[in-house]
């Protein structure tokens, strides 16, 4: 019997970029947007209930990011696979890359990775997620369009068994200005329990996008996690799109005048 | 008359990579390694006298990073198009990426550049090259390679009029580790004029490089500076060689040493 070894090439997994022409100057990022398992690597031994868990990608996070889209103009740029696969958010020698194991939940698919593995799985998501988001970060500056670079996150309500009060994070890398903006008016025009590096911080290793795509660039960023249980379906997703344009709006129309001021 | 404007587009200029299959730690690259002025740019307007000298390219330089790359088993990456149309140690919003004006010299194919120009050769020249090195830098991460970043440069020996006396620069970003330790080795096996942070420094935006395809990822970095009267030939280029191979696997090896000892 002949086997065809490509059918077990990975291929390439290029990022999802909608709006692409969307004259806005945010750059919204969804690194775990996905939580698709495609071949050769399948379900890495998961069941389905762990498949739709918060461990395989952040729920409700990309119908956020998409309601936030048509509301600023902006750009958006997804994975298309599950960051059990190989989370684009981290490098390839961080360990949750591809982490065997996550919060509660042993994947058995990742309990032995050889270097071989790793390095095809960094060919196939993670080196095209980032080279397409620079290109177009790039291109951006290039033309003047001033680009902010925002990242949409959700976190679960209950981790390792403790609840979690907080309802909306700002977390900053280098550059804190946009993040205390974003604070400051969810502080002002919302009801949601906010805080500055919660649920955890840059200090966790949680900011790798914005350190390789935005902080070398001197690009405005921030880092934005909502409390899965708020962005559960559809309505939700577009009531909390409504609730945090206008917090970001204005944080980015903000930027630069505690310095002018 | 049909115009072709297929023949005006510029096409994708991806970086060299020679000795892809190198063992070594070292990773070398040479962003102005080219005095090239491929179409559809042409040569900005200046005399072949202008597109030999230092303001177009890094004279010797990428002669000397062949005979580093051989002695160290080291990959070498370098651009193939002078740094005049585009500078790919420089970011597209900084004004040394299309310089309209280089130490003495007018360069007047850039002296009005339009956003869509800046957006063109952003993404013909730029985007490529780090793509490319970026992909290289990711696999060789992810097999447990730990790459070992070093830029090789050369400057002029008079500027604006002043003889530099210094021969041998090293330029270190965040992490000085390795720079600090091929200064040392420099010092020790060398009769080379060696300083650090000379004859500039970060804080004059030259480590664009470093700062993006290193820094993030805590790889070990350096910027080298050569004299380029000192590399001005194929025999001298070898010679330099034979000087900064030692003592660049010396700084390597003591890498992690300070804090071990």
């Amino acid at each position: 019997m002949q086997v065809d070894t490509d059918q077990t090439a990975p291929g390439i997994f290029a990022p999802v970029i909608e709006n692409p022409g969307a004259r806005g100057r945010v750059v919204l990022v969804c690194e775990h947007a996905a939580n698709a398992f495609p071949a050769p690597w399948g379900d890495l031994g998961l069941s389905t209930d762990q498949k739709n868990a918060h461990v395989a990608w952040d729920p409700g996070a990309i119908g956020l990011a998409r309601g936030l889209a048509a509301r600023l103009d902006a750009v958006l740029v997804h994975a298309p696979v599950s960051r059990l696969v190989y989370d684009c958010n981290r490098a390839p020698n961080m360990p949750g890359a591809m982490p065997a194991r996550s919060e509660t939940y042993d994947i058995p698919g990742n309990a032995v990775i050889t270097p071989q593995e790793r390095a095809r799985r960094t060919a196939a998501i993670y080196v095209p997620f980032h080279a397409g988001l620079h290109a177009l970060l790039m291109d951006r500056v290039a033309l003047g369009m001033a680009p902010v670079v925002v990242t949409i996150h959700s976190f679960t309500p209950v981790y390792f068994g403790k609840p979690r009060l907080v309802e909306f994070g700002v977390i900053h890398d280098a550059d804190d200005e946009l993040s205390r903006n974003i604070l400051r008016q969810a502080l002002d025009q919302t009801s949601l329990r906010s805080a500055l590096n919660a649920p955890y911080s840059a200090a966790d290793d949680v900011t790798h996008t914005l350190r390789i795509q935005a902080t070398p660039y001197g690009l405005p960023n921030a880092m934005l996690e909502v409390r899965n249980d708020l962005i559960a379906t559809v309505q939700t997703q577009e009531a909390m799109a409504d609730i945090l344009g206008p917090v970001i709006t204005a944080a980015v129309d903000g930027l630069g005048m505690a310095r002018a001021g």
